[in-house]
């Protein structure tokens, strides 16, 4: 079979995964998940229980949005949305998608955990405002680093591009900022993402309307289907 | 001159850097920051004032713990520390990789942050409690993972298991937990590794005792001294 991506909902960071799919143009399948049901058979894709992961062609399953996006790009490099190791272009996309993953997919993520606190606690209303705190900072970074460029790397939409859909619109989520005001670089890089057929597509797979692929997209497929195929 | 990592005392994640280019065997040169300090100038090499830090022989820097070990792993793919793009032993380094930086370093991330917080406040004491019980969850999944492995990835020490030992001490400078007791599998990799000369060198440079570099050690640079280096 095709390589099948799980992806989580609501709103997972494993939305980049499926704009990168898109963008390579090869088959692939996809599995829901939701993240709130907390389904018991997903452990034995992933035992950390968090989405995206890659079901690969032998049954084998690649974990973490960074190596599955690397994947990705790996598969065809001519694509451009990613770049060949040992040069200074992959060094900065990794420079780049680090950061996201781990500054500013952390700063939300303290929002995020927030919820997790019971409702109107202490707890709640100080992770919501340390992870405020810290995502405005992120944001700042990225601003200052959008200044001058019309992609987080390179001259056209990568694998960070991707990434980057998937958890600045958070913000939004949240309800903690104003990009457009605030952050207008971060917000210029977003609108423009969200206008290509891929991120379009990947919006409709997670709201279950009618999805148009302009890739390799062969259907849906449920973990029941998937589990027997898992390589030991 | 020689490319020149930026590290952080005291304990920077950034050791894992240390150990990496020891392990490649390349000239190479060091410059100290002390991130307690929170030197101005540094923020001139790096605008988000973190270590690790690497200025490239054409004075170009790249940021980032996981884009500095997937380089220097790049420069001598034979001494085997990383894998080749494309390879199944790539995508597995990544996800480990990926795991460390964003959950592993998130979970102890937020015990550093208690320290931020009011000595005593109810937001020390509550960022301590979070942290410890994510720091608990990650070490649980290191532990199942190292049950059946003698490294990380592969079949000897990679560029991953350098950045375990680099994060995982954080376990005992925190004093959450008693690792040989707890975590018995993640305790033995770490001592397997303390015994390594080029951790045992890295140990050195950090605590500023005789170190005795198995590598391509060249000495330290000053800050000062390389601002004027500094790529355009």
């Amino acid at each position: 079979m095709e390589p099948v991506l799980f992806y989580g909902i609501p709103h997972g960071c494993s939305f980049g995964s499926i704009v990168a799919l898109e963008w390579l143009g090869q088959p692939y399948r996809l599995s829901r998940v939701d993240m709130l049901a907390k389904e018991a058979g997903y452990a034995h894709i992933n035992p950390t229980m968090q989405t995206p992961a890659l079901m690969l062609e032998d049954g084998s399953v690649l974990t973490e949005s960074l190596a599955i996006l690397h994947h990705i790009a790996a598969r065809d490099l001519s694509r451009g949305i990613g770049f060949a190791q040992g040069t200074r272009a992959f060094d900065e996309l990794n420079a780049m998608l680090s950061y996201l993953h781990t500054s500013v997919h952390g700063a939300f993520g303290m929002v995020w955990n927030s919820f997790k606190q019971p409702e109107g606690s202490p707890e709640a209303a100080m992770l919501r405002m340390l992870g405020r705190d810290s995502t405005a900072q992120v944001l700042a970074n990225l601003e200052a680093h959008l200044a001058d460029r019309a992609w987080l790397v390179g001259v056209q939409a990568t694998i960070a591009d991707a990434y980057f859909a998937a958890i600045v619109r958070w913000a939004e989520d949240l309800q903690l900022f104003d990009l457009p005001r605030e952050y207008p670089a971060v917000d210029r890089l977003l609108r423009k993402l969200e206008a290509d057929p891929a991120m379009v597509f990947a919006h409709a797979i997670e709201d279950e309307t009618p999805a148009q692929s302009a890739g390799g997209f062969r259907g849906h497929v449920t973990l029941d289907t998937l589990l027997p195929r898992l390589a030991a």
